[in-house]
């Protein structure tokens, strides 16, 4: 959530005409993440998160994220929810961008992650997926399985630059994964958050309290949002997940939606596809993150450790 | 929001079977307000607020009520938003009450009433009027003007026993302000709070976070919703309203909604309103309320003294 767009208070005072929780007493940008400019504004009538959607947000499919972020919130996940303005709409223009405002939550992430939090995450998730039950519209997963191969390519030599011989190894192990994916019939599909990372979690005396930035969400494999979390939560040294960590998570998600079978057959799959996902869009953003963004690039060589990790570690894996 | 009904573990588990929020970590009975039984519950989701209705709240009314909170939090008001469950309801039976959850609000009352918290209240109630515009079933006023005879008659000598002639003062005012009211179609009418007492706002770094318990909000004035908030919190020492609080107020209120002149004419009329309105429910809840209650009773004799204040200083009532 970087701040890529600049908001003029000319420009928010006439986007806030379009509402009536007054005026900005202060709207300041937020310099966490990599997608969108969000800032928190102030109003008589209290906080709110202004989002302006950049680059990889394709604004057509923004009324699905919102959308579902709606019917998350009213079905009792603590999450962001979309303000509709005087003509009930949630998204409109601001400096030639969409743009949104949503509610404000409070908490923040954990500065420690342990097993109380790997816990209560994975809890969390599972009750992510099963409140997303009743939103039915899909939207595929742009950055799944099937994208890989043309991701790789478009990174060019970056990953030669860090690290002689990654390109070979990633583009080897991209084909092992296609080969080992699961049928799209086979196991359980739905709503997934698919970037649920510790600075996306809010928590508040050891319980979560929110969860936020859902414009990576789409529908997949259940089980494959999850191996995303263990990827993102579990391996707090970025360098081997932690069997404790990971153990946590997985009793998290099982004490509210037991995994089937071919969910627990699936996950090491699942576990090293979500290695290869982040570490390829890492090395994406590491040669094409604009100058001047108040954004620190993310090492990509954090993901290629957990993939090499996972290849030697499925055993932890298994249900136990 | 006293603790009248006491909930089981068995019927709470059995309760939030009908959503997907996960079981109860905790659950605390919140000993605020008067009128509700009130728990903090948190669950692996988050926290949330448990609501089973007491005696003063019509079961057949809680559907606007919940409806009501809705379209303000849609709107963008930090209001408590009711929880859907599986079956789209919010409105459900816990011990034999009817029952909701509703999210979780930070923040917390001011510790003490100033200038720039009774702006920041004027400016928020204005907006919660504009944005209760779109909302438009009607709910009428049960405890307005018309019900303050009979209300009075159902006190008893209660009014007798705190202060000698309190009966008869209260009763010729009474005459007096059905005298003076308003024709329905003379001043803006909508949906007003009814009860916007400072524990029923919340603030954070000086702003409004976030207003809470709209179960006698209705469908009246807006001035005269205003004229409640003048009473509740423009009179720190429950004697006399302190005029730099009351100018705070209505210049919050006006920067967002200008009074007409009608609504000034009718401020002193409506305070006077407001004062009778608290005494009368004041004193009819000093004999009515139930032992073993977790509240404490409100003293009937702090609206007498504002009533007699207003009687006096109708002055400061008038636009500056």
């Amino acid at each position: 959530m970087a701040v890529y767009t600049t908001v003029s208070s000319e420009a928010l005072g006439v986007f806030l005409e379009d509402y009536d929780i007054g005026a900005a007493l202060s709207c300041v940008g937020i310099a966490e993440g990599i997608e969108n400019s969000n800032y928190l504004l102030t109003t008589p009538l209290g906080r709110y998160i202004l989002t302006l959607y950049e680059r990889r947000v394709n604004a057509a499919e923004l009324p699905w994220f919102l959308g579902l972020m709606q019917h998350l919130a009213a079905h009792g996940l603590a999450c962001p929810t979309p303000v509709i303005g005087h003509d009930g709409e949630a998204l409109r223009q601001l400096e030639g961008r969409p743009a949104a405002l949503t509610t404000f939550l409070p908490g923040r992430p954990v500065s420690v992650i342990d097993t109380i939090a790997c816990h209560a995450l994975g809890a969390g998730l599972a009750r992510l997926h099963a409140l997303g039950r009743g939103y039915e519209a899909e939207r595929p997963n742009t950055l799944g399985m099937a994208s890989w191969a043309k991701l790789l390519a478009a990174c060019g030599d970056a990953g030669e630059q860090l690290r002689a011989g990654l390109t070979t190894v990633v583009s080897d192990e991209i084909c092992v994964l296609v080969a080992e994916w699961p049928a799209l019939d086979r196991l359980p599909r739905g709503q997934i958050h698919a970037d649920l990372f510790p600075d996306n979690a809010f928590f508040q005396n050891d319980a979560l309290s929110g969860i936020i930035d859902f414009y990576f969400a789409c529908t997949d494999f259940l089980a494959y949002d999850l191996a995303i979390c263990l990827n993102a939560w579990c391996c707090p040294d970025d360098a081997r997940p932690q069997q404790a960590l990971i153990q946590a998570m997985l009793d998290g998600y099982e004490s509210v939606r037991p995994l089937e079978d071919g969910e627990w057959e699936a996950l090491p799959t699942f576990c090293r596809g979500a290695a290869i996902r982040f570490l390829l869009t890492r090395l994406y953003d590491w040669g094409h993150t604009p100058d001047g963004a108040v954004v620190t690039r993310k090492d990509p060589l954090a993901y290629w450790r957990r993939l090499m990790a996972w290849r030697e570690m499925a055993g932890v894996l298994k249900r136990g």
